[in-house]
């Protein structure tokens, strides 16, 4: 026993070094067919852990639903359902294919999407590109205008957005991150001091592209009045850096935290691919509109907790208090669960400083055990999507215990041929 | 005494109406000569209270040489000293010349302003244009590099500057400090985050003003390497504010506090335009080298602290986690000067929010009553210059009392009719 908990430790200080030596740049912007493994004409990607169509909520079937169109997959959106129950249309997990989406995560074969490699590595990640304005199938609407738009962003803006990332010879996403957590960004909810750091580099790029001063001006419009534009980096940058420590035998480390509106899940290192699963959490949060209530919204859904998973959003939630009134947090209460992400870690990240913890690291690599054992589990700060469809609030949930539960049961019998680890 | 009171109160609480009123908007950028009052061809503004040539320290005499030198008003430097003894070159503090200057503060007719107009009570305010890299006049340096830069930043990069500025229609600078103060800047030592929007702001007007990529890139390069570029606006936009609430009868309120590296000095609202002077701090803080220390430095020099007058910079550091190391502080020690200037001041202004004050707004309207009864004097963090010319390190100093008695003294006579105004 005590053989296997010096392999635990060991192995969950290997995950948290090579989540620390990681090194996300973005290097390229391409259409997702192209660069994402596994990727198929046919196929969908969508948030959270593998799900059928029948049991998927309304949001993420919208989302779907827009993609399929957008990819001319059928022809009367009466046919979708037929065409994927008889596998003519495939559904995956973007987790499974290298990649991670927000809200209700639908990445299709002609979407263009961020590529993002790990230059210590080698790993490469994945999210689709943003757009100037609010990216709708990800908050499952679908009509006509979200049509037309997608086809813009994926041709014109994607065009000048790579021709920007080329000539820049690569963006240093971790960097940016750093210099955000100083400026109030927790990097999940918050991400305008990111986006600001991005914008400029793009734009400092594209003029060296030569991209026209049309397509600059926009950039920079998109920069100033989209803050939250730089999230879709920070979950790639995460997702980059959380791979990067994945597949780590004994360990018990959380490499990915995701959920598709109907399940939340969590993958292990040591546990190789296989999802560990609870009913995704309700969102206790602040409404954009009177007209909206808890009635009114889906359970928790996108993989933007990749975030948390490295322990930025609400993990260092205190460090960024500009956001606390909008998730109806207190500094207190945010403070509070940075302390509990702490005790629920392996260590500190020194890439990711802490100005208002005295410049501590942001709590790296959640342990199961540590998480069954305190029952204190991960904070997460989320956008809340509409049952219907829609972007409607923003709030806080706590991962469901369940799930690590259910992890550390599967950790005992691969390793120690029982089910009796919750002590380990 | 009682009806004295009140007409103090009063008067105080209307000049902090003015100034949270005031929307100070950067309309413009121009050469000096043609739109600051009273300047004149031959005339050399420099920062802090009046100051003979001969009780000037070395920092600020370089940086006069070298805008003598700039202007072509002698052949030969040698000629400089009897110039201005004979009245043939003109000395003048920025400040009655509705400018404020970085550190030595120099500012001469060839040289652009940034021209910042408060829409609400019509005064104007400059300060000199921000280069792309450190402005060495600034910091008492003078050379043949420096000249050269100083001509092309005076030219092509004003011209650009100038075009941009136009195009926008105006640039609101109290909502970029706004936005800022959530983003960990305190405006006068930490400007990252309002340099980011100022740029991403500028770049898209220049778009449209077409200003060519090649200057598009080197304002997007500045933007991202030298994020103190805002402070010159901070307090182009401070000026404007404070100056919005000066000369109202009867007020105890400070509208200005600056240094020109010998004297330290105040203006109060209710006492017109005369200054109340004491000498200049040393300054206690962090040397960007072991080369450097206390006997290197000058004392306390520059129109910077008037960010502190309007409440922000060190009063405010607590909110800005990320500059304390730099200036050699800590959190707790910060928040206790945010308290203690709490304590001095007439009110918060609902403009300036902090959110580690959980939103309360910054301390407003430096009141000399309250000064002198609690002892408790401006604190204020600032950039140091050493003795021979060279920025050599950021710290703190706190606002020599004596000129704070010397005002209430001088409010006691005009007001009162006599000197015992010290428990007024």
């Amino acid at each position: 026993m005590t053989n296997v908990q010096e392999k635990i430790e060991a192995a969950n200080q290997l995950v948290c070094k090579r989540m620390i030596e990681a090194q996300p740049i973005l290097i390229d912007v391409r259409k997702s067919l192209d660069v994402v493994p596994g990727m198929l004409p046919n196929m969908i990607l969508h948030s959270g852990p593998p799900i059928t169509w029948d049991r998927m909520g309304q949001p993420q079937k919208n989302g779907i639903l827009g993609a399929i169109l957008f990819e001319g997959l059928v022809r009367d959106p009466k046919e979708v359902e037929d065409a994927i129950r008889s596998g003519e249309i495939l559904l995956a997990s973007c987790h499974e294919h290298s990649t991670v989406g927000s809200m209700a995560g639908v990445t299709s074969a002609s979407m263009q999407v961020f590529v993002v490699k790990n230059q210590v590595q080698n790993n490469i990640s994945f999210h689709q590109i943003f757009e100037p304005g609010e990216n709708m199938f990800t908050f499952g609407i679908c009509n006509k205008k979200v049509l037309e738009d997608y086809h813009w962003m994926n041709g014109p803006w994607a065009q000048a957005m790579a021709a920007g990332v080329r000539a820049s010879g690569g963006i240093n996403l971790r960097n940016i991150i750093a210099r955000a957590l100083t400026m109030g960004d927790e990097c999940h909810n918050r991400c305008g001091a990111g986006t600001y750091q991005f914008t400029l580099e793009l734009i400092h790029a594209m003029t060296e592209a030569g991209v026209d001063n049309k397509m600059l001006r926009l950039f920079a419009r998109t920069g100033m009045e989209h803050p939250i534009s730089f999230l879709f980096l920070n979950m790639a940058a995460a997702k980059n850096i959380a791979d990067a420590g994945h597949g780590i035998n004994y360990s018990t480390v959380v490499t990915a935290m995701c959920r598709n509106g109907v399940d939340f899940g969590i993958r292990v290192s040591g546990l190789g691919d296989r999802w560990f699963t609870a009913p995704a959490p309700e969102i206790e949060g602040l409404y954009f509109s009177s007209q909206w209530g808890k009635a009114d919204a889906s359970p928790d859904m996108g993989d933007s907790s990749i975030t948390e998973t490295i322990g930025l959003g609400a993990f260092v939630m205190s460090n960024a208090p500009a956001l606390l009134q909008t998730v109806g947090s207190t500094l207190e209460d945010a403070r509070g669960y940075t302390k509990e992400m702490y005790e629920i870690t392996v260590t500190k990240n020194p890439n990711f400083l802490l100005p208002v913890w005295g410049f501590q690291g942001a709590p790296l690599g959640i342990d199961i055990r540590k998480v069954v054992q305190t029952n204190l589990t991960p904070i997460i700060d989320t956008g809340i999507a509409a049952k219907k469809g829609g972007f409607i609030g923003i709030g806080l949930c706590s991962a469901p215990l369940e799930a690590f539960q259910k992890a550390l049961s599967a950790f005992g019998e691969q390793y120690l041929g029982n089910a009796d680890s919750q002590k380990g």
